[in-house]
């Protein structure tokens, strides 16, 4: 081995048309990792609390880490940031798929944009080859084409991150989407938007400088002897991908169901099920680089209304905002919509919750058909779902106002979206419910971008995991709030690891944990690291994002749930009388990060941190 | 442990009297190392090979090693580096004493001095406060007078490192000077005269930031393991210094005599050995920092025409030197002879050198005592050398040609220099004799600094070392040739290990070798290294300086010996008949580093080493 994992930063300036790399330092290695941690330095750095985030002067960073592109299961994935242009803070997404990879290999562990170009462009990195080239003929394309076109005029396995029609209209809920048809999403924030008022319309990445490894006997060996454990308790992902989750989610009262005013949806679930999709249109699975588990759907619709749909299948997510927030039962219907989102390049969270607002502020008669003019909006009709949607896609009617996410949607429509727009800091709720798990009312309350469930992914110790090298011994009891703040930031710390090694969180499930992950990473890159101090960079990211929101102006006063998840309880389904006690949560939440009682770290916990 | 061994570099412009820190990437830890492995890879970026030495351009850089500073036994070094106005070519010396591991404790890896201070200044570094002040009142003090000085303005325990009155006047054999009238050097290539042109008299540093370590305690159990083994087979240099080799390097027939022209001098030498510095003039031992040898002598005169010196005793080189070379076995006065050397901040080396050419050049009547100024100068007369060195230091009369070196001597005196200069690139050749090791022979010829025994160490392995690690499974037979280039090589790439993580080459007779050392630098760095690719470092650390030399027009031309060394067989002694078959050892030598017949570095090895 000769040099090893030494860390390259590509920075390509749209506005001047230049690009250079930078060798990151060890300090920059050390304290933050990689990907999100890379994220965390450099976001705030560039990028002042004040920018436009969709002017020049907002960066778009794409960030793999140290264990991206390396044979560690599951390590196929990379952090996408800027500040979001949907919610005006921190702005963050993670994806799996193949492009973090390509870009790993063809020598480069981070991508940042920064400028504007004036004209739309397109990027074709291939190893010391990195040209900006016009995309004017591109744009318009949806992302399954753009791939397509891309690998014609670039290399046939080329990897191409792309945004859609949503995107380049700097729609606030677009997202970038990669691995074209199996439709990989760094979808949250809104960070389409960004690469399209940077008239980015792809970026194609091709390389085959399969990263050193400082000790791959080590590695090989230590991954064989966890993979059979992983394979066996991620057989369920495996199965039925994260639509397996619809069942026992439901059950739980885990499930949204019409605009989170509901407690269960059994018949509902059933037809939407992960057993259903895997009957009914199951061709494949998708698996991300690297990945032993293969969550990822491919799916055909042969007969009936949305026959020839194909390709990427419905998350989990989808599932439950499509299907249970809008009371839609229609699987195919949901397939369907899911690959318009695909395309269009946008955001199925976002999407789900804003059409289920719509059906509901509809049926108040809050908006009303001059709003939508003249679309009839209803509870559970597919119709308005996939209608919505291509306007939301395509920047036509009232669909063009919802595209524009919640924050905007509440300068219109004030009270309304206060009482029924389900959102944390602007950003939808995922398909998970802080009822049902009080430990996720801290963590959407709290994640830096907002109502987020994999910034803690705290329910996972509330249900059947442990984790001893967090001192969390044994699952916690989902409805009890005593220990829930410190769990909390615990599992956020150990989740900004994930992100910035990056890695995907099933891992969790096959019993990976801090330890073994600070092996990994000691004998991919050669940089010794202990869990302990794993962990304690995590605290590290988290803070520093935090510290970002702080200068947004995010206080306590932000660090809420809408009223409807903190008072009203759903009266039926898993958890059909539980409210989750934020504020002592929290309480105890700052206590243990450190923070004041306004949420604000301390200047000691910044010093212990380095961060001053 | 947050953030660990990050490497810091502080760079001070002395032109606009501005400072600031850079972390070091993580390439520039894995690929270069630490030392003068960083000297490699900065300075030829920095100093363009026909910048004037004494020129604004030139940058004076003080490298410690990521061991440097911390409990690692021996590892209180440093390097300092510039493009040296001795030779023209790579400029590097190598200094042990305490500064280095302050500079460490002050919280840097390195200094690097740019530009030219208009009035003269010292540096006080102490933590985050860096100043440059004004050293008006310093210039002209002597090295041990200086520390003095400026511990009373800074703090009673900062270490200085200063140069004396030849340094201030640019004389080209002026040396860098640690540890006040401990007489510790970083005596070679002129590197005084650098910080004289800069107008640096002193540079001060103080800090308690003791090296974040990896692995405390791993490193603490390995190194008691090695420890008794170390202080045993060093007891030698703990009892007698290094002059405790003038008796076995006389026998050996390694030991200068006369101006490198006779074979042995065995009366003079019983008078100036180490066993009657120890009993007739020894008060103590100095350890540099963290060494558990202490080679260095505190002495002290007190009676006869040398009463009164005290502080530092003569080095093996100094004693060889002075004393053979010179014909002088007065010990008291080459004690007297050093302390002058210390005090005006000169290179013993260079200056015995000198002093025995003027010896043989003015019997053989090239110089005159019209040159001198009207100083008789006799062979093994006291006064002479002693005359001469206060000239040297001084600037004044015959001495004042001499302190420019042999280059500027062979200006002057042309075929002369040529016969009797007994240099290598311009740079004087050390106490120890090619013609009594074949392997010193191509040490000599090939070390980029010009004449160094240090840059291979290689008679070690000629006499009782072996060192399966580089494949030098036994000591080789130092008269035979066949093997040696290869030898050679190997051993400068070990050697470029130790200069540059940075520990004294004595570890070796200790017993330590690539394998301790990796595991060493990886529980103190926390980065993983392994024996091989250390040595590989080592392997491109070299091949850097050589690089750099060849810009400065080095070739093949260049890597030779004085005749005298390589057709005079000196008739007597324990070397008698033997003469070096240089350019078959070359053409083993360049064979095996992968450079062409003319010592020009391929490009295939070029891109082996990541040097393309």
């Amino acid at each position: 081995m000769l040099g090893g994992y030494c860390g390259k930063i590509l920075w390509v300036d749209l506005t001047s048309r230049k690009w250079r790399t930078e060798d990151v330092t060890l300090e920059m290695a050390r304290k933050w990792i990689g990907g999100s941690g890379w994220a965390a330095a450099i976001v705030p750095k560039m990028v002042q609390a004040s920018t436009d985030p969709l002017g020049p002067e907002n960066i778009l960073g794409f960030f793999t880490g140290p264990l991206t592109g390396t044979i560690v299961p599951s390590s196929g994935r990379h952090c996408v940031a800027a500040k979001s242009p949907l919610t005006g803070i921190w702005g963050e997404a993670s994806v799996g798929g193949s492009w973090g990879k390509a870009l790993k290999h063809a020598g480069y562990d981070a991508l940042i944009l920064t400028g504007q170009a004036s004209e739309p462009v397109y990027l074709w990195i291939n190893e010391d080859t990195v040209e900006i080239r016009p995309a004017g003929s591109l744009w318009g394309l949806d992302t399954y084409e753009v791939e397509e076109a891309i690998r014609k005029r670039t290399h046939p396995r080329a990897e191409v991150c792309a945004i859609g029609p949503a995107g380049e209209r700097m729609a606030r809920i677009a997202g970038l989407f990669t691995d074209g048809q199996e439709g990989r999403a760094a979808a949250r924030c809104g960070l389409g938007a960004v690469a399209g008022s940077k008239k980015v319309k792809a970026i194609a990445v091709y390389g085959k400088k399969a990263p050193a490894l400082a000790d791959k006997e080590g590695l090989l060996k230590s991954i064989k002897a966890v993979l059979p454990t992983i394979k066996e308790r991620t057989k369920g992902q495996t199965n039925f991908g994260t639509a397996g989750l619809v069942l026992p989610c439901q059950q739980l009262g885990d499930f949204p169901v019409k605009n989170w005013t509901q407690g269960s949806w059994e018949e509902g679930a059933q037809k939407i099920s992960g057993v259903q999709l895997a009957e009914k249109y199951l061709t494949g699975r998708f698996h991300c680089a690297s990945c032993p588990i293969g969550c990822g759907r491919r799916i055909a619709i042969t007969e009936g209304p949305y026959s020839g749909v194909s390709g990427g299948g419905p998350e989990y997510e989808t599932l439950g905002l499509f299907g249970g927030s809008c009371m839609i039962d229609d699987l195919a219907a949901i397939c369907y919509a899911n690959e318009l989102c695909n395309r269009y390049g946008i955001d199925t969270i976002e999407a789900g919750n804003l059409v289920a607002f719509s059906m509901e502020a509809y049926e108040k008669g809050i908006i009303s058909k001059e709003d939508t003019g003249g679309r009839e909006i209803k509870w559970g009709d597919p119709d308005t779902l996939i209608g919505l949607i291509k306007e939301m896609g395509e920047g036509r009617g009232f669909g063009a106002i919802l595209a524009e996410g919640f924050p905007a949607l509440a300068q219109r429509y004030g009270d309304a979206v206060q009482e029924m727009g389900i959102t944390v800091k602007g950003l939808s709720f995922p398909a998970h419910e802080p009822r049902a798990y009080n430990s996720i009312a801290v963590g959407y309350a709290t994640a830096n971008r907002g109502a987020c469930h994999l910034e803690a992914f705290s329910h996972t110790f509330e249900r059947n995991l442990a984790m001893p090298d967090l001192g969390i011994d044994q699952p916690l009891d989902r409805f009890s709030s005593e220990g829930k703040g410190v769990m909390v930031a615990k599992a956020q710390n150990l989740m900004m690891v994930f992100d910035s090694i990056a890695a995907c969180k099933f891992l969790l499930f096959g019993g990976i944990n801090p330890t073994i992950l600070s092996e990994w990473l000691t004998m991919a890159t050669g940089i010794v690291w202990n869990a302990e101090e794993l962990v304690q960079c995590g605290e590290r990211i988290f803070n520093k994002k935090r510290l970002y929101n702080v200068e947004c102006g995010i206080t306590r006063n932000d660090d809420t749930l809408p009223e409807r998840i903190l008072r009203q309880p759903r009266g039926s389904g898993g958890a059909a009388t539980n409210l989750p006690p934020l504020e002592a949560m929290l309480d105890e939440y700052y206590a243990f990060r450190g923070w004041d009682a306004n949420g604000i770290p301390t200047e000691a916990k910044l010093r212990e941190l380095e961060l001053l």
